[in-house]
C-alpha cells in the first residue's frame, strides 16, 4: 500500500503505540492480528518479563510485531539482548539519543523507528540511520516534548523535510484523523490512547473506565520542570497542579511524584493517587472495545473520508 | 463551493483572522480581493478608528469583508453601532458570551460567527443562533483556551456534533493543512499568523522579521493565570517565564504585563520588551509576502493535496 505497510509487512499503516502498563503481548498480538503493527511496551518491563511477553506474542500471532524501547532505563542493553535473541525484527526507540543503538540494531537486521517531537530531532534520527520516524504532537498522552508542537504543526514542519516515511502520533482517534495525517504528509499513524482503553490492554479496569468518562478538559501536560507528561485529572494531578502554581522546584516536584506512581494508577487501578497517562483524545473515547472493533471502525472511517474527499472541488 | 463560501459570498473558504495591531483595512481588503474573507480586527481600535477602517475597506474592495469583535472591551456597543451604520454584513465575535449580542446582530441582517476553543462553548454558540463557528486550537497565536485542545483533537470532537459549518483555526499555514482540516469535518479555515507576516499587515516590520526568523521552539503559551496567550520568545517572555516558574500570583503577573504591551511590540516594533502574539506556525513562515502570493500558494497546495489524496487506496 505504501512505504509503511511495506516496511513492516502489515495490511494497514496503523501502529499501536508502546505504552507502559498497557501494551503487553495481549494488546500487541491483537493489533497485529487485526492488520496493524502491535508493539510490546518494554518501558515497564524487566528484561525477563520482556522475554516472556515476546514468547507469548509469537504464540498469539504469526503477523509482524515489534517492541517499543525507551532509551532511558539502566537495563536497556539487556533488553536489546532479549529482543535479538528472541528474533523480534522491529524496534521503536524513544526518549534518548537514536545514534547510540540504531547502528547495532540495524546490523542485526532490525527495522528501527525513532519517536521525535520536533524537526531538529527528526533530522538527527535520519542521520542515525533509522528507517522511519514517529512524529508525536503535544496532544499525545504520557511523556511529551518540551516544544509543545501540535501534531498539525509538526507534520507541516516535517512535510518534505525528511526522505524517510513519517508516522503521525498524538490526537489520532478516528479514521478522519488518519486520513488528515496522510494529507499532511504522513504515511502511517501511531495510536496510543484508543488502544490503552481496549479490552486487550493490560491497563486496570478502573483506569479504562476513567478514560471513557473523561471530558474535553480532563487531561493536562504537567511536570514540565522534570519531563513533561500528559495525564488525567485526579487527586495526584491536583497536588502537582498546586505545587506548580506555587513555583515548587524540580526536586520538590520529583518528591511529590515519587516512585512507581504510573504503575499504581494505570496497572493497580488507584485512580485517585496514581499517575494516569493518556492523550487529549480520551475525550473522544466513550467505550471499551476489543481491538478488532477499533480497527474495523478506523478502516470504515478512513474509507468514508477518502471517498468524501475525492468529491471535493479543486479551487480555481 | 460549500456552506462557508455560500454564507459569505466568497471564492475560497479562507478567512483571515482578525488580529490586534495586524489587521486593518489594508490587510482585510487584500484578502477579500484575493478571494478569501478579510476581517478588520476591532480589538485594537476605538469606535472612531474602526469607522475609518471600514470606510477605507469599502473603498479598497467591492468584495465581502467583515469585522472581528472581541466582546471584552468597554466600548463594544459603540463598535456595534459603527458596524451597523457603516453597513458591514459579517461579524466574527470572540472572547465573551455569544448570547449577548448575536440576536441583535442577526435582527439587523448580520451574519454572525463566534470563535470557540472547546465543544462546550461550540454548543453554546449554536444555541445563541450563530451562523458558523471558528474552532481554534492550542497552536493558535494570541489569546487561547484554557483546555489547550489542539486543532486536531478539537475538530474530531466537533465532527458531527454541530449542524452549522465549522471553520478550523490554529496551526494552519499550508494548503495541506486546509485540506486536512476539511477531512476532519471543517468547511473553511481561519488563518492568522501567515497574514500577520504579510506585506499588507499593519504589524511593525521588526515584528514581521522576527516571525520569519522564528524556529520551532520560539512560541509559548503563557499567562495562564490571567488569560492564556501564545507569543514569541523575547525579553518580555523571559520575565514572564521566570515569574511563572517562581509561582507569581495573578496580580503580580498582571503588573509585569502592564498596559499597552502588545501595541508596543506588534505595532511600535519594540521586539524586546513588547508582547508579540503569534502562532506555532511562525516556525513555518520564512518570508514576508503580499497577500495575493500567500493565497495563490494556499490554492496551489490545496489542489496538489486534493489530487494526491484522490489516488490513495481504500483500505480493504
Amino acid at each position: 500500500m505504501n512505504r509503511i505497510t511495506d516496511l513492516f509487512g502489515i495490511k494497514y499503516p496503523v501502529v499501536q503505540g508502546g505504552m507502559i502498563w498497557c501494551s503487553g503481548w495481549k494488546l500487541a498480538s491483537a493489533v497485529s492480528n487485526a492488520g496493524g503493527l502491535g508493539l510490546i511496551g518494554a518501558g515497564s518491563m524487566t528484561p525477563e518479563l520482556l522475554a516472556e511477553h515476546i514468547d507469548k506474542c509469537f504464540d498469539a500471532t504469526g503477523k509482524p510485531f515489534g517492541v517499543n524501547l525507551p532509551l532511558l532505563y539502566k537495563r536497556t542493553e539487556e533488553q536489546i539482548d532479549v529482543i535479538l535473541k528472541k528474533g523480534v525484527k522491529i524496534v521503536f526507540t524513544s526518549a534518548g539519543n537514536p545514534k547510540k543503538y540504531t547502528p547495532y540494531l540495524k546490523e542485526n537486521g532490525i527495522k528501527v523507528v525513532h519517536v521525535v517531537a520536533n524537526k531538529k530531532f527528526a533530522l538527527k534520527a535520519v542521520e542515525a540511520g533509522v528507517d522511519a520516524i514517529v512524529a508525536e504532537g503535544f496532544e499525545a498522552g504520557g511523556h511529551n516534548g518540551y516544544e509543545e508542537l501540535t501534531t498539525f504543526v509538526l507534520l507541516q514542519l516535517l512535510n518534505n523535510a525528511v526522505d524517510i516515511p513519517v508516522i503521525a502520533a498524538g490526537g489520532i482517534a478516528t479514521g478522519q484523523a488518519v486520513f488528515a495525517s496522510m494529507a499532511l504528509g504522513a504515511e502511517g499513524v501511531q495510536i496510543g490512547s484508543l488502544f490503552a482503553a481496549s479490552e486487550e490492554s493490560s491497563a486496570h479496569e478502573n483506569f479504562k473506565n476513567k478514560i471513557v468518562d473523561a471530558g474535553e478538559n480532563s487531561t493536562h501536560l504537567v511536570l514540565k520542570k522534570l519531563v513533561p507528561v500528559r495525564l488525567l485529572e485526579n487527586g495526584f494531578y491536583e497536588k502537582i497542579k498546586m505545587a506548580e502554581e506555587e513555583g515548587f522546584s524540580k526536586e520538590e516536584l520529583a518528591n511529590i511524584l515519587g516512585k512507581g506512581r504510573a504503575k499504581k494508577g494505570m496497572f493497580e487501578g488507584d485512580i485517585e493517587d496514581g499517575e494516569l497517562e493518556i492523550g487529549q483524545v480520551a475525550s473522544i473515547i466513550d467505550e471499551i472495545k476489543p481491538v478488532s472493533e477499533i480497527m474495523k471502525k478506523l478502516v470504515d472511517e478512513f474509507n468514508e473520508t477518502a471517498k468524501k474527499m475525492r468529491t471535493v472541488d479543486l479551487w480555481r
